[in-house]
């Protein structure tokens, strides 16, 4: 560490992550970025790829094999699927590692194979990995190497329901989780249907019951409640670029109620400066986050006796993804968490 | 009846759904706008409060008390909730009168004053009113002089689970209606949620539990399954102008299967002009109805054993409101029931 | 012709022109769509291409090669530019033929040349291929076996400046065309500018100095005219699906006012079905216009001396595309311009 | 100031500028938010007002009547145009006021009388009031007790043009000014043309000839020019938030080049930290500004010679207002001109 700054490589930087982990970099006083890779941008300024950072000073893009890593003390991995495993095993053991993918967040290779369709390329790291939630695993954080940061949909369905099952406050078996997202969580690859005209004025389903994010959220509500959950997981596309919305379905365990469950929720997040119990009646909309590593949980009881209704709301690209993986990298190298990320939500 | 034509007057004209009813009756061989009123805008050229109909040839906007009624054989009423009751009990009998508020459509006058905070002004004429459903209550609509246009959530909701809670292929307890609408829903009003700078690049939950179309949607399902249904109902704003997407999650009956569920709408609609149950794995969105009277259904298997996801869609201006006014008045008058409702969906 | 239909079909119907044809087909009485072509979905069902026409009954997309040209009597082409000029050539001559690209509009193949960056295929073809704006070229139309269909932006310009030109009311060396258009007139192409979350929420200019409708506006012009003219035009990107709004700056000629323009575009259209003066002060935008054949004219004094503000707007799938194309093919067939054409728009 | 830190007050809190000033003054070192008024909310808590700022610690909303002036250093006035004049003649002496509205932007009484249709209403003080562009206006900035922050659009037009017209690099008489608006330009007041369903999906020009920033516009060109200048100025509504984009057309005065353009605007803003010339043929957008201070300037040679085209954009609550007023605050206040503004723009 030189002057007391990190010095950071975000590998693949051309995606959405990327761009928002340059943008909340430059607001970090400890960050220094010093290498930015994008195979197929090789060679470009950053600006050709995402002009709205045209302002700042940045290194070039560069190919992952042309990348100094002794150099460096920590790394972003914002890379497809499927490609982490194999870089992250190759790199020297002092970089610490946060992955924005999925490629360490499961902790069974076998699950991971049976959603992702191939065999884990390193096996014998997954263990080390940490499941980057901070808010519920803040100890093991700290000591890590790697950290798996959770996908955007886990984010807003953990934080409120890890608490809850912990508490054995739900009936665990009646979970079904509506979720809406907007069009950046698909990531900027060019597909029809992220296409303006194909996705604006109008909302559709996508990925019917086939959502990777499902086992990821099983995996973690089963070690909250210390028995196997599966849940009902559909997401819907929204025509908006940034947040995500998740309303939450479920029935109270026997002998709980609605105060219980504001009293735990209360109690877990009261000294969390992202996460954000509303009061009863507050109005709850991902405008309320846009741009901010904030999470809003709302807890209400419904007209059908012993049901409740249970709402959450990020964006996507920073407590979701970005914004939380700096939140990571604080606590691993000692950092006060919330440095850097203090930005309040943009509204309108 | 002149030249075959139905000289027709609407109330309310002001509204959203009275434009989409101007809309839609200019394409309509039978229909002769003769009357158009608007109190606020009495007195006014309609291109002046509608300037995309500024083509058309229409009456100028006139204050209720100032129609003739005489002069008329149908009247659809836009009117706010609350004020079409007295209006419509002044009527002369030979008017053939179709609403599209809330006014008629809860046949119990207790429940009306309980969602809607006032005695039900024309208690005496409730009981002759139709549910105009057509898939539903055709043989009743054929015959009726007062037709209670069906809420838009409702009939996005009532065509898929009414054939599915007759043959009693679902579990009624276990019913979750997680509904999404687009801005026109909340109508032409001025809130200031609605703003295109509230609403845009963001959604939100609203009217928690209190959403006026949850009794109307169990006084249908009680019917239809014949015993009391409560259902959790939960609606969601969206950032587009038209459409509404319903996500309904039920647990099958005892012994039901996807497959009989299948069969159950297949049945149902198959000679249905307006609804149309889709292949397994078809994508489903509001971009396939918009500006259309058409409402899609589709029907998927959930992981978690015994659940089933339900989808339905349609465009809350159309088949939620003014294209259902227009066939239900095409039955009403012994017209071919799809006549001048044939657009096929604007998409993009 | 069966039935006193004409058997149509549509070369390159997987584009967005070619499902707003296939959409205003289903309204037209005449139009009997018997082949639709699509190289890469070739074999697929429309509906896979297009869900939002799934309730049609319509034939399965084929390969233009599998196309019997001897059952046709009208040919819409909606291929990417370059490609028709070699098809066009191949068609037997009792086949009558509506270009949608931009094949065939430049007259001068040389022009064509300098824009498109190769020689024109069929330049023997080119002399009898007429320009199909109908108020301007009605005549011609009548009798064309081969039509060149104008640009989307061409039709907003050239309707409202035609006339003007023409009566030399406006001094040509001063126009400037400041353009914006929606995101459909990008078509279905996979490119990163046309994502949502690229040009949602934001708005940008593209083409500076180079958009191909430059060549095409000032060729019309210049005839109008009687000399050579060029003008600034500058395309605009808006986030919305459809729709053109064209802001066009000129000083008048000497010695003309406000007024002469008003009364020279009432003369030039107030017989005519899709093109409408607006009244002085009267609000124009593209949502008076979404969905229908309309394009809207608006006249303006400016507060600098001499200079005048002159709008127009129009649906540029619908008049800038495919209704033009059926009004063209009316025309040529002998039927009444305006049929199938009639639809009103659809606000909001 | 306690702590070095500004006492701050904002009048007209409930206003989108004021929740952009709330927003920014987040990560500000040295402000301290003391006051915040709002008549109609008096008595609310802020997040009542604005829900996505609930998790700052503020002051309650207060009435104007009720504020304590004594305790604060600095007030921001996001109050109505015409209320301003009032109050401001009415505040202690060693309070600094930046205004936010119109009230004090035009220097001459009677174009302001003339624009606003009422008589000013602290002619005393104008002479007083400094054009708060710190850009060109910094050294009176630097002293100033009254500071009248520009309009958003004036913001964009001069930072283009007053460098230009200085050096007499253009023909005065040929500017247009072809200006697009997001909805948050309209502010937050309930009117019938900003709601989502009637300015989504579409656009349309409004304020034709007569919008309140033309004379503005002019009283600083003339004065950067010698001499009076008139200019077309014709504002647009885009279905976006935030965000302005100015095309400029102008015609080269007698022997000037494109080059001269740029190289004078590169003189007079290479060391400025807000504001950047793109490169020649770089892609310019509104997306690229979103959340930022910064202004984008493009200047590029016409196909039709002695033309060019003038791009700039901003972002209208930032740039355009809230930023560019803490911008001022710092300059009079001794502080780093960039504190708490370098947040990059946010995309997507």
């Amino acid at each position: 560490m030189t002057d007391n700054k990190l010095r950071v490589g975000i590998l693949g930087a051309s995606g959405y992550t990327g761009a928002d982990l340059v943008r909340l970099a430059a607001q970090h006083p400890n960050m220094d970025l010093q290498v930015l890779t994008a195979n197929s941008h090789a060679g470009k300024k950053y600006a050709e790829v995402y002009p709205h950072l045209g302002g700042m000073n940045l290194p070039d893009l560069i190919k992952i094999d042309d990348a100094n890593w002794g150099d460096l003390d920590v790394i972003f991995c914002g890379l497809p699927h499927g490609t982490t495993q194999k870089i992250v095993a190759s790199l020297p053991e002092h970089v610490k590692v946060i992955d924005l993918s999925a490629d360490f967040r499961l902790r069974d290779v076998d699950t991971y194979k049976e959603w992702y369709g191939h065999e884990h390329y390193a096996p014998e790291l997954q263990p080390s990995a940490v499941y980057g939630l901070p808010e519920h695993y803040r100890e093991q954080v700290k000591s890590a190497r790697l950290v798996a940061c959770p996908g955007c949909y886990p984010t807003a369905v953990l934080l409120l329901l890890i608490p809850l099952l912990k508490a054995k406050l739900l009936d665990e078996k009646s979970l079904i989780i509506d979720a809406k997202s907007g069009l950046t969580g698909a990531g900027r690859g060019l597909k029809l249907n992220t296409l303006f005209a194909e996705a604006g004025e109008g909302m559709s389903v996508y990925s019917v019951t086939g959502h990777r994010h499902a086992p990821e959220i099983e995996q973690e509500l089963s070690v909250a409640l210390g028995r196997d959950v599966m849940v009902t997981f559909t997401p819907h596309l929204i025509p908006m670029s940034r947040g995500e919305f998740i309303s939450t379905y479920a029935n109270l365990a026997n002998g709980a109620s609605v105060q219980d469950l504001r009293e735990c929720l209360n109690d877990a997040y009261q000294d969390e400066p992202f996460v954000r119990l509303l009061a009863e009646g507050a109005s709850i909309g991902t405008q309320h986050v846009r741009g901010s590593n904030q999470c809003l949980l709302s807890v209400n009881k419904d007209r059908v006796e012993g049901r409740v209704l249970l709402f959450s709301t990020l964006d996507n690209l920073v407590k979701g993804s970005s914004g939380q993986a700096i939140q990571n990298m604080n606590i691993m190298s000692g950092l006060d968490e919330a440095l850097g990320l203090n930005q309040q939500p943009m509204f309108p």
